[in-house]
Protein backbone atom coordinates (compact mmCIF):
# COMPACT_ATOMS: atom_id res chain seq x y z
CA UNK A 1 0.00 0.00 0.00
CA UNK A 2 1.53 3.16 -1.12
CA UNK A 3 1.53 6.33 1.65
CA UNK A 4 -1.13 8.56 -0.05
CA UNK A 5 -3.77 5.70 -0.29
CA UNK A 6 -2.40 4.59 3.85
CA UNK A 7 -3.91 8.77 4.57
CA UNK A 8 -6.87 8.42 2.48
CA UNK A 9 -7.54 5.27 4.46
CA UNK A 10 -7.17 6.72 7.51
CA UNK A 11 -9.18 10.09 6.90
CA UNK A 12 -12.67 8.22 5.69
CA UNK A 13 -12.37 5.62 8.66
CA UNK A 14 -12.36 8.72 10.92
CA UNK A 15 -15.20 10.84 8.75
CA UNK A 16 -17.37 7.60 9.44
CA UNK A 17 -16.83 6.76 13.05
CA UNK A 18 -18.06 10.65 13.18
CA UNK A 19 -20.66 10.37 11.32
CA UNK A 20 -22.10 7.08 13.57
CA UNK A 21 -21.56 9.24 16.55
CA UNK A 22 -23.91 11.94 15.42
CA UNK A 23 -26.13 9.60 14.06
CA UNK A 24 -26.62 8.11 17.68
CA UNK A 25 -26.79 11.40 19.74
CA UNK A 26 -29.44 12.54 17.07
CA UNK A 27 -32.03 10.02 17.37
CA UNK A 28 -31.84 10.08 21.73
CA UNK A 29 -32.14 14.02 21.60
CA UNK A 30 -33.31 16.79 20.27
CA UNK A 31 -31.12 19.66 21.74
CA UNK A 32 -31.29 18.96 25.98
CA UNK A 33 -34.77 17.41 25.53
CA UNK A 34 -35.40 14.00 24.59
CA UNK A 35 -37.68 13.21 21.56
CA UNK A 36 -40.49 11.96 23.42
CA UNK A 37 -41.34 14.65 25.93
CA UNK A 38 -44.79 15.99 25.08
CA UNK A 39 -45.70 19.20 28.03
CA UNK A 40 -43.25 21.41 29.56
CA UNK A 41 -41.14 20.31 32.52
CA UNK A 42 -43.28 23.34 34.30
CA UNK A 43 -41.88 24.29 38.04
CA UNK A 44 -40.01 22.71 39.99
CA UNK A 45 -42.32 21.16 42.78
CA UNK A 46 -40.89 22.95 46.64
CA UNK A 47 -43.48 21.15 49.32
CA UNK A 48 -42.34 18.24 51.54
CA UNK A 49 -43.78 15.87 49.98
CA UNK A 50 -41.24 14.57 47.74
CA UNK A 51 -38.09 13.64 47.76
CA UNK A 52 -35.07 14.18 45.32
CA UNK A 53 -36.27 17.00 42.33
CA UNK A 54 -39.38 16.90 40.61
CA UNK A 55 -41.39 18.95 38.37
CA UNK A 56 -45.48 19.65 37.55
CA UNK A 57 -46.76 21.49 34.59
CA UNK A 58 -50.52 21.83 35.42
CA UNK A 59 -52.37 20.79 32.89
CA UNK A 60 -56.24 21.06 34.16
CA UNK A 61 -57.47 22.57 37.09
CA UNK A 62 -60.90 20.83 38.72
CA UNK A 63 -63.95 23.06 38.73
CA UNK A 64 -67.46 22.05 40.12
CA UNK A 65 -68.58 19.85 37.50
CA UNK A 66 -65.70 18.19 36.09
CA UNK A 67 -63.54 17.50 39.59
CA UNK A 68 -60.55 16.24 37.71
CA UNK A 69 -57.34 18.07 37.70
CA UNK A 70 -54.65 16.94 35.17
CA UNK A 71 -50.56 17.83 35.42
CA UNK A 72 -47.73 16.58 33.98
CA UNK A 73 -44.76 15.57 36.92
CA UNK A 74 -41.13 14.96 35.79
CA UNK A 75 -39.26 13.12 38.27
CA UNK A 76 -35.47 13.27 38.15
CA UNK A 77 -33.47 9.89 38.67
CA UNK A 78 -34.33 9.17 42.43
CA UNK A 79 -37.07 11.41 42.71
CA UNK A 80 -40.50 9.65 44.11
CA UNK A 81 -43.38 11.18 45.48
CA UNK A 82 -44.02 10.25 49.46
CA UNK A 83 -46.71 7.77 50.34
CA UNK A 84 -50.30 8.83 49.60
CA UNK A 85 -53.80 8.02 48.87
CA UNK A 86 -56.77 9.70 47.16
CA UNK A 87 -60.86 9.05 48.03
CA UNK A 88 -61.38 8.45 44.45
CA UNK A 89 -57.91 7.49 43.22
CA UNK A 90 -55.71 7.85 40.77
CA UNK A 91 -54.81 7.70 37.12
CA UNK A 92 -51.42 7.79 35.91
CA UNK A 93 -50.36 8.08 32.41
CA UNK A 94 -46.49 7.05 31.33
CA UNK A 95 -45.19 9.68 28.93
CA UNK A 96 -41.20 8.40 29.02
CA UNK A 97 -38.24 7.34 30.77
CA UNK A 98 -38.37 4.77 33.77
CA UNK A 99 -40.16 5.31 36.99
CA UNK A 100 -41.36 3.10 39.86
CA UNK A 101 -45.26 2.40 41.23
CA UNK A 102 -45.89 0.80 44.43
CA UNK A 103 -49.28 0.21 46.67
CA UNK A 104 -48.90 -0.57 49.93
CA UNK A 105 -48.56 -4.10 50.71
CA UNK A 106 -47.77 -5.22 46.83
CA UNK A 107 -44.32 -5.23 44.91
CA UNK A 108 -42.86 -2.22 43.28
CA UNK A 109 -43.39 -2.12 39.43
CA UNK A 110 -41.73 -0.63 36.75
CA UNK A 111 -43.51 1.92 34.37
CA UNK A 112 -42.40 2.51 31.22
CA UNK A 113 -43.61 4.72 28.24
CA UNK A 114 -47.54 3.62 27.48
CA UNK A 115 -48.13 2.25 30.61
CA UNK A 116 -51.25 3.38 32.04
CA UNK A 117 -52.01 2.61 35.99
CA UNK A 118 -55.36 2.58 37.86
CA UNK A 119 -54.56 3.37 41.54
CA UNK A 120 -57.64 1.99 43.60
CA UNK A 121 -59.33 4.53 45.81
CA UNK A 122 -57.81 4.56 49.66
CA UNK A 123 -55.02 3.05 48.34
CA UNK A 124 -51.76 3.95 50.31
CA UNK A 125 -49.42 4.23 46.72
CA UNK A 126 -46.17 5.92 45.66
CA UNK A 127 -44.59 6.55 42.23
CA UNK A 128 -41.14 8.29 41.11
CA UNK A 129 -38.46 7.59 38.92
CA UNK A 130 -36.03 5.45 38.91
CA UNK A 131 -32.42 5.62 40.34
CA UNK A 132 -30.83 6.04 36.62
CA UNK A 133 -33.07 7.59 34.76
CA UNK A 134 -36.27 10.46 34.59
CA UNK A 135 -39.52 9.64 34.50
CA UNK A 136 -42.42 11.54 33.31
CA UNK A 137 -46.31 10.22 34.03
CA UNK A 138 -49.52 12.20 33.66
CA UNK A 139 -51.48 11.86 36.92
CA UNK A 140 -54.99 12.48 36.61
CA UNK A 141 -56.42 12.72 40.44
CA UNK A 142 -60.72 13.12 40.74
CA UNK A 143 -61.24 15.22 43.86
CA UNK A 144 -65.27 14.53 44.67
CA UNK A 145 -64.86 12.74 47.55
CA UNK A 146 -62.20 14.66 49.14
CA UNK A 147 -58.01 15.68 48.73
CA UNK A 148 -54.69 14.02 48.35
CA UNK A 149 -54.16 12.51 51.38
CA UNK A 150 -49.76 12.52 52.44
CA UNK A 151 -48.15 10.17 54.49
CA UNK A 152 -44.85 9.49 55.25
CA UNK A 153 -41.97 9.47 53.09
CA UNK A 154 -40.49 6.46 51.01
CA UNK A 155 -37.21 5.40 52.60
CA UNK A 156 -34.55 4.48 50.68
CA UNK A 157 -34.93 0.66 51.94
CA UNK A 158 -38.54 0.88 50.34
CA UNK A 159 -37.20 2.80 46.97
CA UNK A 160 -34.45 0.55 46.67
CA UNK A 161 -35.95 -2.84 47.60
CA UNK B 1 -4.03 8.94 -8.65
CA UNK B 2 -3.54 5.68 -9.07
CA UNK B 3 -6.21 3.25 -9.95
CA UNK B 4 -6.39 1.43 -6.38
CA UNK B 5 -6.48 5.31 -4.73
CA UNK B 6 -9.40 6.04 -7.57
CA UNK B 7 -12.00 2.79 -6.48
CA UNK B 8 -10.83 3.34 -2.16
CA UNK B 9 -12.27 7.05 -2.61
CA UNK B 10 -15.37 5.58 -4.88
CA UNK B 11 -16.09 2.87 -2.28
CA UNK B 12 -15.76 5.52 0.99
CA UNK B 13 -17.91 7.71 -0.18
CA UNK B 14 -20.67 5.51 -0.97
CA UNK B 15 -20.34 4.27 2.51
CA UNK B 16 -20.68 7.99 4.05
CA UNK B 17 -23.54 8.21 1.71
CA UNK B 18 -25.55 5.41 3.03
CA UNK B 19 -24.47 6.12 6.50
CA UNK B 20 -25.93 9.67 6.20
CA UNK B 21 -29.43 7.69 4.49
CA UNK B 22 -29.43 5.32 7.72
CA UNK B 23 -29.37 8.66 10.24
CA UNK B 24 -32.34 10.50 8.70
CA UNK B 25 -34.64 7.42 8.57
CA UNK B 26 -33.43 6.84 12.49
CA UNK B 27 -34.16 10.65 13.87
CA UNK B 28 -37.81 10.41 12.13
CA UNK B 29 -39.53 6.77 12.24
CA UNK B 30 -38.74 3.71 14.75
CA UNK B 31 -39.84 1.25 11.86
CA UNK B 32 -43.10 2.32 10.87
CA UNK B 33 -43.76 4.59 13.91
CA UNK B 34 -43.19 7.89 14.98
CA UNK B 35 -41.25 8.34 17.31
CA UNK B 36 -43.56 10.41 19.18
CA UNK B 37 -46.08 8.26 19.46
CA UNK B 38 -46.50 7.02 23.19
CA UNK B 39 -49.45 4.45 23.29
CA UNK B 40 -50.62 1.84 20.75
CA UNK B 41 -52.80 3.19 18.12
CA UNK B 42 -55.45 0.21 18.96
CA UNK B 43 -58.70 -0.41 17.57
CA UNK B 44 -60.01 0.91 14.28
CA UNK B 45 -63.49 2.80 15.57
CA UNK B 46 -66.53 1.21 13.69
CA UNK B 47 -69.31 2.97 15.23
CA UNK B 48 -71.33 5.68 13.22
CA UNK B 49 -70.25 8.66 15.97
CA UNK B 50 -67.02 9.82 13.76
CA UNK B 51 -66.06 10.47 9.86
CA UNK B 52 -63.43 8.97 8.47
CA UNK B 53 -60.37 6.78 9.95
CA UNK B 54 -59.61 7.00 13.52
CA UNK B 55 -58.18 4.80 15.84
CA UNK B 56 -59.11 4.04 19.69
CA UNK B 57 -56.31 2.26 22.37
CA UNK B 58 -58.58 2.30 26.13
CA UNK B 59 -56.45 2.91 28.79
CA UNK B 60 -58.18 2.73 31.83
CA UNK B 61 -62.51 1.98 31.95
CA UNK B 62 -64.30 3.93 34.76
CA UNK B 63 -65.34 1.93 37.89
CA UNK B 64 -67.99 2.97 40.68
CA UNK B 65 -65.07 5.03 42.58
CA UNK B 66 -63.18 6.56 39.92
CA UNK B 67 -65.50 7.11 36.75
CA UNK B 68 -63.18 8.39 34.50
CA UNK B 69 -62.34 6.65 31.33
CA UNK B 70 -59.50 7.66 29.69
CA UNK B 71 -58.24 6.36 26.04
CA UNK B 72 -55.87 7.59 23.14
CA UNK B 73 -57.42 8.06 20.10
CA UNK B 74 -55.53 8.52 16.71
CA UNK B 75 -57.49 10.04 13.72
CA UNK B 76 -56.09 10.05 10.40
CA UNK B 77 -55.96 13.18 8.37
CA UNK B 78 -60.03 14.36 7.13
CA UNK B 79 -61.06 11.95 10.13
CA UNK B 80 -62.74 13.80 13.32
CA UNK B 81 -66.13 12.67 15.78
CA UNK B 82 -69.34 14.25 15.46
CA UNK B 83 -70.51 16.85 17.50
CA UNK B 84 -71.11 15.63 20.70
CA UNK B 85 -71.68 16.98 24.45
CA UNK B 86 -70.74 15.47 28.01
CA UNK B 87 -72.76 15.82 31.51
CA UNK B 88 -69.33 16.56 33.09
CA UNK B 89 -67.18 17.91 30.28
CA UNK B 90 -64.04 16.28 28.84
CA UNK B 91 -60.31 17.00 28.93
CA UNK B 92 -58.35 16.97 25.63
CA UNK B 93 -54.55 16.18 25.91
CA UNK B 94 -53.21 16.59 22.57
CA UNK B 95 -49.87 13.84 21.66
CA UNK B 96 -48.82 14.39 18.47
CA UNK B 97 -49.08 15.80 15.05
CA UNK B 98 -52.37 18.77 14.27
CA UNK B 99 -55.83 18.61 14.98
CA UNK B 100 -58.49 20.62 15.00
CA UNK B 101 -61.02 21.26 18.46
CA UNK B 102 -64.19 23.44 17.75
CA UNK B 103 -66.89 23.91 20.81
CA UNK B 104 -70.88 25.39 19.04
CA UNK B 105 -70.87 28.85 18.24
CA UNK B 106 -66.80 29.35 18.56
CA UNK B 107 -64.23 29.37 16.12
CA UNK B 108 -62.20 26.43 15.61
CA UNK B 109 -58.77 25.98 17.21
CA UNK B 110 -55.79 24.03 15.78
CA UNK B 111 -54.28 22.13 18.36
CA UNK B 112 -50.83 20.95 18.15
CA UNK B 113 -48.67 18.73 20.66
CA UNK B 114 -48.67 19.76 24.17
CA UNK B 115 -51.99 21.41 24.15
CA UNK B 116 -54.82 20.78 26.65
CA UNK B 117 -57.89 21.60 26.43
CA UNK B 118 -61.05 21.69 28.96
CA UNK B 119 -64.23 21.30 27.19
CA UNK B 120 -66.96 22.91 29.44
CA UNK B 121 -70.11 20.18 30.68
CA UNK B 122 -72.89 20.28 28.19
CA UNK B 123 -71.49 21.75 25.62
CA UNK B 124 -71.44 20.54 21.97
CA UNK B 125 -67.99 20.22 20.33
CA UNK B 126 -66.12 18.56 18.21
CA UNK B 127 -62.22 17.60 17.78
CA UNK B 128 -60.15 15.64 14.94
CA UNK B 129 -57.00 15.56 12.79
CA UNK B 130 -56.13 18.67 10.41
CA UNK B 131 -56.56 17.70 6.77
CA UNK B 132 -52.70 16.93 5.87
CA UNK B 133 -51.54 15.41 9.24
CA UNK B 134 -52.57 12.14 11.53
CA UNK B 135 -53.88 13.93 15.22
CA UNK B 136 -53.31 12.19 18.45
CA UNK B 137 -55.09 13.04 21.80
CA UNK B 138 -55.57 11.32 24.91
CA UNK B 139 -59.72 11.69 26.14
CA UNK B 140 -60.20 11.65 29.40
CA UNK B 141 -64.21 11.70 30.30
CA UNK B 142 -65.61 11.84 33.64
CA UNK B 143 -69.24 9.85 33.82
CA UNK B 144 -70.84 10.74 37.01
CA UNK B 145 -73.67 12.47 35.67
CA UNK B 146 -74.34 9.92 32.55
CA UNK B 147 -72.85 9.08 28.92
CA UNK B 148 -71.97 10.74 26.15
CA UNK B 149 -74.66 12.93 23.83
CA UNK B 150 -73.78 11.87 20.62
CA UNK B 151 -75.58 14.56 18.11
CA UNK B 152 -75.05 15.72 14.29
CA UNK B 153 -72.37 14.46 11.83
CA UNK B 154 -69.50 17.28 11.05
CA UNK B 155 -70.38 18.37 7.52
CA UNK B 156 -67.21 18.97 5.30
CA UNK B 157 -68.42 22.71 5.24
CA UNK B 158 -67.72 23.21 8.72
CA UNK B 159 -64.33 20.87 9.35
CA UNK B 160 -63.18 22.63 6.74
CA UNK B 161 -64.17 26.41 7.20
Amino acid sequence: MNCKLFLWSILMGLAMISCQQRKETSVSMEGDVPQVRVFDKGNKITNANFTGTAWLQMLVDADSLNQNSVGSVTFEPGARTNWHSHPNGQIILTLSGKGFYQEEGSPKRILKKGDAVKCPANTPHWHGASTDEEFVQVAITSRIDGPTQWLDKVTDDIYLK
